[in-house]
């Protein structure tokens, strides 16, 4: 197959348009040749077992799936009956970015609360944790939160505990999706569990795919009774991988070693780096906090639109005109300098 | 990431067991670097659709997925309306190896038939074709076949014809599952195209995972009339890929060349090869044809037991005895003579 | 309002083409007047509940339901997770007759097996038990048998124990179709707890509707722990009933006395005189045994189209030429006669 | 069967705590007696089409089903795609009271927005309506308002036309959810399809239970073209009477004459007395318009309790205080008075 594309241009469109880093395609390389079972047996999915365990703790499950909307979808779907509802940010990728799979696949009610710079709070869960037990309403049975939030922002460690203290407390159980998972552990400079097993999260969407890896992420399961059948809803909801091996191996390398942490640290840097040669232009105003690899800001009128001619972004709000700038792994030092001073130019 | 596995090991227990051809892997290091438009807006997916059209012809349309059950479960759900039923033999992959993806994710009802070497024919369709405009009954409104069939055996292109034909006449349209349609063409020495679009069939699951890919299919779509809404029941079926550049490339690499066919056909002679070692022998005898690559038999009892200390394979009905043994793109002269050694001995 | 039809006029369609007995009009209008708690916290649901313990013994739990089909797959999906599988006779009504609910509303897959006269046993359940843990299966974790069958037979109490000790033995749960229960237990003239709960069944789809009642069921959970929320289920199933007095006084009045065996014996004593009157008939052949208030027959060719000028029935198998012939509450012995004659003449 | 409640007792709980009206009971009467064809094709349900058309128009199509859920549900459903989302307001019926009906039984997602006093707007409606042709996103193709609201206030012939022409303006059709549709054209004064079809609405669940019917709802369908498959989609769900000469019939007695509006207009009276009775009463804070059938205020804390003891009415939202009256075809002025003298007594 011949190379079809410029591999020198590069956006701020979204992580995911980035490619694959270089020790992932090794990594397939190694899992290659032989046979091993498929759907799950083989050696590199066990390992995998391993190496979570090694961020996450002793006691998880973990199973690999396709991709972001899979993992959240069969995960809250494994925490629910069919009558249940699940506690989200109205900003939320699962009530926004999977188009009816919560509702028509997995079966659940998504019961939203607005939510400031898109992080949930005990007393926003409390707007929607009420009617238990009346058949009428959608049971609200699971919490969900994104960490990093899809406006870039972040929750403490503090503040993931006190939601799950709350939402245990009323009889829920808590879900984080984690397709950003590393650029928040990058960021806060702690390691995973800080803010997931020991702040009393119950399963994560563990994200790969933004993080460099070529489409790979997993269902980590912390807390084993919190969930039912994931291994039948797996299949069920078509996420079982047939050659399991190369998605467990994609996992492998991003969190073995540090290429998880060296990539997240690395986009999160070029995030404000971006931020910062943009603090103070007039005509551009950040309308969140820049936590983690994303930016986002208003223009002045119609600069976004003639900005857009030679960089690839997204709207995030086209009534307010907010747009959103994403910095990837392999976002480099003058792809943000030469973005800023074309913003710089145009405001 | 190191290696975890014997590369010298292999079985005849599928050919998902298989790994990936060494072209596949250049390709997707050809398909890396840089950046390119998510979900399907890339060079490789454009590409594919060309490389698509010269197998099938001009008009059609190509949605890359994950895995074999979601290109199933996608193209049904795509043909039918909520109340639909889908005819089927009752040995078909859909019926018997996704689980409740069909019913609970697609929404849809099989019909099955007992099939002969599991092959449908318009006889066999018409005891299921009936109820049309009655409420009360899920409406047959499609026909799915699978070719190569989950026995091994191979449609003609006039048996298509013939199911097409019927099917179109009763207000049905038609699906192939291809999860194996390279052996199909490879054994039939004919086009993809003599047995699907020129055999009035409206859609097929193209597969490419069983023959050498990582994990990559596609759905195409080769009478557009007949489906709605495809690129809205790809991400609502959590089957959309982010990064589809990796899984277009893989498809290009098995297409643009004739490496489907090389690989095919190699698979398709190790099934000779091994009936052909084995036919005369006393205590083996063949259940179906051999006519893709898989061979089924039944053995003296005990045998198989015994066999399966040292090599690997399904039962195939436990109630009867039936053992499948498949072979894949990479099994090797030497594999067969050895499995064929053991056999003999043990029988 | 005024009367739009010939009150006269009786076909022998079925069961459900007659009209409501006086005694279920006079408890609707005893239950009037005044206000009574929606949703089912009403004096009658309450008194419900003490009626039909008194046929089918304590710690049973009673919902009220609009319609079979409600009943049926509320039931089966009260008793199964997403990935289940429902074993049950091919001709079973809610394989035939209930749309795409119990796959797309339900969300479970019917495992068929083809059965005599319409009735499962345990040799028949083994056909499709197999799979169980292997998640690429629908797990077979429930059996579904109709009493009286679809094909107007009748299990034995035995038979049915047979069934049920088998289905538990294999880690299944049982699930009774009552549609025609009263039916049953009048031909068998035992109490309905003798082939159902002191058989071992766990749940029955208690029908009325086809005894004379306007449109009332009742899902009886005769085991508790073979079910999960029926409460918020039956809601979520749109399947209750606001002013639930009204079902359940209907329930009462044909559980609280006898009327439930009066029209029911009556039934069927009219398919039996049918039956009698035609027996040895040339022309006639019948196909099924006559249990309970159905009669199955083949006809002389053109015979069946000649008497639907006059008499409305079903065809059940126009492949063969079998027709179904019903009788309800209020057939007389006079329409039986009638009816007689005229075949005799046609044939 | 024997009288169990006391048919004095009447409440301000709801509107279907109320029993059946003396003229339905004759209607049931009148359509019993013979055999009529199940499934719809008796004289009655053919009769209530014309009396629908005569209050609705010619060319329209009428489904009786079995309760306000059921009618919501599929005519949502069928206005949709499977991968459709509905536009409400967060007060909605279907969103608050349908437990997880519309989502998993339905398919489609809600997307809500809140809305003063129960109504949404053109510029509501905008908050929703974006992201057409992207797949990532349920897409908002239906908009559905209810009248009279949850809240007790109506939108008036002109409001509801600008939703309709906004909606259709954008692609989108438009249904009303007409649980109480009876008291808001008593309290407007005009006929139906003066805010239904001639104000461009495409479909209405017509709610016919809470006026006064034992069990008894209909789809209208103003707008053929914008609804699919809706036989197949009622018994698919579930919502199919074979018995369904008795539902038309209750709805032949409600709307052939005048008696939706005789019970309407006095329930309607009723609420409008209990306001005047309690207007400036202190510590009786009203917090909607009286526009229909229901009063919601405010109390004196320690009030709603303390009432409750003597009367069984709703709280509306535990975290305000507001509570919610509603009257009946049969509450009587007594009724009112009682009530209105008891919270006087304890404010």
């Amino acid at each position: 197959m011949e190379k079809l594309h410029d591999t020198a241009w590069r956006g701020f469109a979204s992580d995911n348009y980035a490619g694959v880093h270089p020790e992932v395609l090794d990594a397939l390389a190694t899992a290659n040749g032989g046979h091993q079972i498929a759907y799950g047996e083989d050696a590199y999915t066990e390992h995998l077992g391993v190496v979570m365990a090694q961020h996450f703790g002793d006691g998880i499950e973990v199973f690999p799936v396709f991709n972001g909307t899979g993992a959240n979808v069969l995960s809250l779907q494994s925490m629910l009956p069919r009558w249940g509802g699940v506690i989200c940010a109205s900003t939320a990728h699962v009530n926004n970015d999977e188009s009816t799979a919560p509702e028509t696949v997995g079966g659940f009610k998504l019961l939203t609360v607005p939510a400031l710079e898109g992080k949930l709070t005990p007393a926003l869960i409390d707007q929607q944790a009420h009617g238990r037990g009346d058949e009428h309403r959608a049971q609200p049975l699971v919490v969900t939160i994104t960490q990093s939030s899809e406006l870039g922002t972040i929750y403490t460690p503090d503040e993931v505990s006190a939601i799950s203290y709350h939402a245990h407390s009323l009889g829920m159980t808590v879900h984080l999706d984690g397709a950003r998972i590393s650029n928040a552990a990058a960021s806060l400079g702690v390691p995973f569990r800080a803010f997931t097993r020991d702040a009393g999260v119950d399963i994560v969407s563990f994200g790969g795919t933004k993080n460099g890896l070529m489409g790979a992420e997993a269902i980590v399961v912390l807390n084993p009774e919190a969930v039912h059948g994931l291994i039948y809803l797996r299949k069920m909801n078509m996420q079982l991988a047939s050659k399991m091996r190369f998605v467990s191996a994609q996992l492998i390398a991003l969190l073995e070693g540090d290429l998880w942490s060296r990539s997240a640290t690395h986009a999160n840097a070029m995030a404000t780096r971006l931020r910062s040669s943009l603090e103070g232009v007039h005509g551009v105003n950040f309308t969140q906090p820049t936590q983690a690899n994303g930016v986002f800001a208003t223009l002045t009128p119609g600069v976004a639109d003639e900005l857009r001619k030679e960089f690839r972004f997204y709207d995030w709000n086209t009534a307010t005109g907010e747009v959103r700038w994403m910095c990837a792994w392999d976002t480099t030092e003058a792809d943000v300098d030469n973005f800023a001073a074309a913003v710089r130019k145009l405001v």
